[in-house]
């Protein structure tokens, strides 16, 4: 599949397969998902790191193994793995190095597990590895209703942190709701977030943000966070750029950590993957984490598809599959 | 010594000795140095923390011990200590916690003591603690030539990191050259640090930054930050808000954390002064660590020394004398 200018632009096209190296597998994708970088990335904004194929979206993917490079120990043809790749995942194959793949658990068919890589291996990094996310944590989380965010209210869940989510469809925080999150803050023109969560949080302010948003929400989400708390900066929705309170950062001892999984080493990539297939897979196993599917579409469908994620209709994963 | 309104309303007043906890030593202090937090809080911009003298700056000292509470053990009458205060310094006599004084070593007199807790313990709590700084690490130090500034430079030669230093006075920059920094950039309206920095780097930015400054610098220190690099904010003598370019925060994964040694709990301030006691002093006393004096004054000339700070003419720290 190739990307064009925009969503519309996106076709299929026929391309050469990629070379599996030694170290690598080849999969058979069954299932991909869509991210707001494969938009970015289809309307010119957000371009595909080096050694990445330029013009092919796709940043997760399900599969089974095809192809085993010369020195492959971990994999035997037909294993149904998943997992994370810089770009590419919008393919009939793609290779990856076999220690980067993610073992598919037995009960998780391929729609299901194609939307929990970049979700759920997002969310965790950000609140559990880098933001210290901890039993009792309060954790702000922007854009709940997000597919990071549905995965980051679940794993707030599993670690007894308590969650608040900000969104602005009142359907969708609904639907948040239902999933077990008491403290949603519906975000309008006339009502923002920063008191809600001062209330909600007996005026202390929350621990941890998980920020998809950035832009104009950031000045009141510095303003809501207790003192020595982090913001997890993943995403930038609402803007690139933000006037930003510094003397609340530096009196309250604030960190702002940016992070992003896509320009990774490769053996940072691999070091996050075996942490989460140790760590975190066996609650997809026993039910008490979800992969959050949307909707599906056969990849044909795919500008279809990012239109509906560019009008922020979606909620949760849409899935794409072959 | 009590503050008004502004540097010329600090005037010496009489007022009630503070008493003296059981945990708690009585010191004489004979030297006290300015920070910019004086400043402010004769301008009526940086009030005191609670259960601190409202009016009575004074943020570091030198003195005697000339009362001991009931259960003080680490100390004797006579001993010759210096150290953080959340402020009240600027006075003949005051009370703080036994266990936050520092041994001031034999062969540092009363004036070079008080030249250093405040610099010194901010620096290195920046550099060291939190920003980890190691050998090897590239910092990029902001208005080099104040007090922080000059301590923080020290602390990188010690610790076989490389110091970048910026400031916007060319004989203060000579000054520090002086002391044995080669890479200085001179910041003047016409020419900013950014490029000059990415150069001195070869391309690849510095990994921690000593920020004094914030406002309208920030965003160009973020550009010549490297990837993964770390900026402490410390000061915001350029300015509270500035226009953070998140795109770079996150595709850099940078983080920025914003410290103040002064808003701290007790407990906090222990630790620090006692970690500070074991690992930092002793190269004060084999000299590799300086005090950087810049001029003393009796306290009666505290309105002048203010003005000196407020018009950035001081190199390193004044201090002021009974």
């Amino acid at each position: 599949m190739t990307a064009g200018e925009g969503p519309r632009g996106v076709s299929l096209k026929t391309s050469t397969p990629p070379t599996c190296g030694p170290d690598e597998i080849r999969v058979g994708v069954k299932a991909s998902a869509l991210n707001r970088a494969d938009l970015l990335q289809t309307m010119g904004l957000y371009p595909a790191p080096k050694g990445v194929p330029a013009d092919i979206p796709g940043l997760e993917y399900s599969g089974e193994v095809l192809e085993l490079g010369a020195r492959v120990t971990r994999w035997k043809k037909g294993d149904r793995v998943m997992g994370l790749v810089s770009g590419g995942a919008w393919a009939e194959q793609l290779v990856t190095h076999e220690r980067e793949a993610i073992a598919l658990p037995a009960g998780i068919d391929f729609t299901r597990g194609a939307a929990i890589p970049e979700a759920f291996i997002t969310a965790w990094d950000a609140l559990a590895l880098q933001g210290k996310m901890t039993a009792g944590s309060q954790v702000l989380i922007h854009a709940v209703a997000s597919g990071v965010g549905t995965a980051a209210l679940q794993l707030c869940a599993l670690h007894g942190a308590r969650a608040i989510g900000t969104g602005r469809n009142a359907n969708k925080l609904e639907r948040v709701r239902a999933m077990g999150l008491p403290d949603t803050v519906l975000v309008t023109k006339e009502q923002s977030f920063g008191d809600r969560v001062k209330v909600l949080t007996s005026g202390r302010g929350v621990d941890l943000v998980l920020d998809l948003v950035g832009g104009d929400w950031l000045p009141e989400t510095l303003e809501c966070m207790a003192a020595q708390a982090t913001l997890m900066l993943v995403g930038l929705v609402a803007g690139a750029t933000a006037d930003v309170p510094l003397r609340s950062v530096l009196g309250k001892r604030l960190t702002i950590i940016g992070t992003t999984l896509r320009a990774r080493a490769l053996e940072e990539k691999i070091a996050v993957a075996r942490r989460f297939e140790q760590l975190v897979l066996p609650h997809f196993v026993t039910g008490r984490l979800q992969p959050i599917v949307d909707a599906t579409a056969p990849f044909s469908e795919a500008p279809a598809a990012l239109e509906r994620l560019a009008a922020n209709e979606t909620f949760g994963k849409t899935v794409l599959t072959w």
